[in-house]
């Protein structure tokens, strides 16, 4: 018997609506989840620079594991005996995980010694770590998603460069739909819900068949997640493809843009219908000195806060605002103090967190277009 | 008038004493603390790869700061700004900073662009970082210290290297009296208490001399130190000069072993009668992998512990160990998490801080050799 999800344990309601911006409920085993969502990266069983209990603290209570990486280390058998990613990393909330085809042909392509080879069987890629050959099919993918047992799982999908043909994004997009097919024939567990993944690039036509194509498999797809964006393309060129996608999707499940983005893109997106989110952006550009703050992106090492002894976002009441100057965060970071990362970290996530709080009662109050006014206004000032 | 400290802002007292080891309470216009304790060093104004509100809630109420590390960065300007260093970096505890002395010897020494000139009238050197020429006098220093703002300061001394002369020995402790002496007089915050620091490297005799030489000034010493230990001596060269010292000195004031030490030493040192202790060990080792556990010290990034689902020290009761295994641990550390360095030293701090609160208990129970037998058969066995 072919598996889809246990009704009892997963749930999405859409609770309020603005134009096509939803509020939403997203129901899994391990909590309930307020959507629009974005989901902190925890690409290897931890948040970058965070304790759980920061993370959680936050308000986060879905974040995401990277498959590719989890399963190059610590690798399968520490997970499955430590009884799956949430034991293994004693994170209370809800998990999701991606089917590491991301990964695969994205940092292969970056590494000299690496290689990716697609068969209609899977792909073959030499990982960026020791440079060893593995195959990742469709099925294989589906049993180390269910050795990690995480809430939220995705199938392996075909993902082209950026720039890539018409032929290539078209060839891919079959692929991707034939894997899922396969991929949804391997699961066993229905205590995971999958999503489908709509590919084809950049041509309208491609995304509306994909989704089309994906929406076959409805019956055995809790969600539906749009890939293969924010990969270089122009960022009105994302909106449009977001758009004709979610015009079509099922309007009672969630929707997902995979790996998206700086808080504009975000913006925009759950104005076209997004539910979900996930960027390495909040925690990473926090490592490298960027705030995001309501007044605009802060380059905190910058010499002009060397005596600025304000909070580094007046309307942020995160841990790091709440205690802390702009004057010491720059010198933490200045002198590459570890606590600078901590400390940027906790501020970017709980950026992102109020942005989406904030949204999700905008929408509730039909005033999306009133905050979105004003989030911008500030946002792109530029005055802190 | 030569300034003293402000009874009313600063006591200590000896509660209770077993043998040689005491328990006090040492009173600053920052809180009061219990004694013998372990202060965690932040060095720049941060305890590493931890936050505040961590190393408040292990239990810590006194940290260290470092003159030298401070003076160059961020520099005194901005920490004057500020309204001195308690509110640069929002630390509501105890501070205490050291003089600069063992930095400006040990940092210059290890630098091959720097060197180290001595004259009466103070230290002139170039820094680690740029190079720079600076002179440190006692005066100078002591208008650093004033400016940090700091609860307990040291006084500049003369550090020795490793291995020294007699000679050189002697005139180093004879130069450390004549600087304490101006250091006192150049002096204008009662809001500050000052310890003397006790030198004379490995003879017993300078060390007895440059002692009761430190107490002529008594009545503007709040407390003493010892210093030029820990240096690369033997530990049990460095607990006779210890003993020595701790037998001269007065009864009912803090005694500070600077710069020690590995737990043993610490165990060893309060035995014998010392009060108070800093050291980068813990949190140093924390980040290369080093656990301090009751059963002895673990290497958390070994094989042995890839499938190991035990918390690191089951005795422990801190936030690493009361969420995490040491599979994840290892894992963490393996993949050079940020927080393997933070949840490592989060469980380095609490054990440091545990054995500190032991030792008190059992110096009021008047059971401290059962302790310490008790503490070494475990922490020797490494059964872990």
């Amino acid at each position: 018997m072919v598996v889809s999800w246990n009704k009892d344990l997963f749930e999405f309601k859409v609770v309020a609506s603005d134009g096509n911006a939803r509020a939403g409920i997203l129901k899994t085993p391990h909590g309930e989840i307020e959507t629009p969502v974005y989901m902190p990266v925890g690409t290897l069983g931890t948040v970058k620079a965070v304790t759980h209990r920061e993370v959680e603290e936050i308000g986060y209570k879905l974040i995401l594991g990277n498959t590719y990486h989890l399963y190059l280390r610590p690798g399968l058998d520490v997970i499955r005996e430590a009884g799956g990613l949430h034991n293994f990393i004693s994170w209370k909330g809800a998990l999701l995980t991606d089917s590491g085809g991301f990964q695969v042909f994205s940092l292969a392509r970056k590494s000299g010694t690496a290689k990716v080879d697609i068969t209609e069987e899977g792909v073959i890629f030499r990982d960026h770590l020791s440079g060893d050959l593995h195959l990742f099919t469709p099925e294989f993918v589906a049993y180390i998603e269910e050795v990690l047992g995480a809430d939220i799982i995705m199938p392996l999908d075909v993902v082209v460069p950026y720039p890539t043909t018409y032929e290539n994004a078209a060839e891919a997009l079959e692929r991707t739909i034939r894997w899922l097919d396969r991929f949804i024939k391997a699961r066993t567990r229905e205590d995971q819900a999958l999503f489908g993944i709509v590919q084809g690039a950049f041509w309208k036509d491609l995304r509306r068949e994909s989704a089309l194509k994906t929406m076959d498999f409805d019956e055995y797809l809790f969600g539906y997640s749009i890939g293969g964006l924010s990969v270089g393309e122009k960022a009105e060129i994302m909106y449009e493809m977001t758009e004709v996608v979610t015009e079509l999707l099922p309007w009672n499940k969630p929707r997902y843009l995979m790996g998206v983005g700086k808080p504009e893109n975000i913006v925009e997106s759950v104005e076209r219908g997004v539910d979900m989110f996930d960027c390495v952006f909040p925690t990473r550009v926090a490592r490298t000195g960027t705030l995001y703050t309501t007044y605009g992106k802060m380059n905190i090492g910058n010499r002009r806060f060397a005596k600025d002894f304000n909070p580094p976002d007046p309307e942020c009441d995160c841990y790091t605002c709440r205690n802390y100057s702009r004057a010491y965060l720059r010198h933490l970071f200045n002198v590459d103090e570890i606590t600078a990362y901590i400390l940027n970290t906790i501020h970017n996530l709980s950026f992102y967190k109020r942005i989406m709080t904030q949204m999700r009662e905008a929408i509730i109050r039909g005033e999306f277009q009133k905050w979105k006014k004003n989030f911008y206004e500030k946002y792109f000032s530029g005055k802190f």
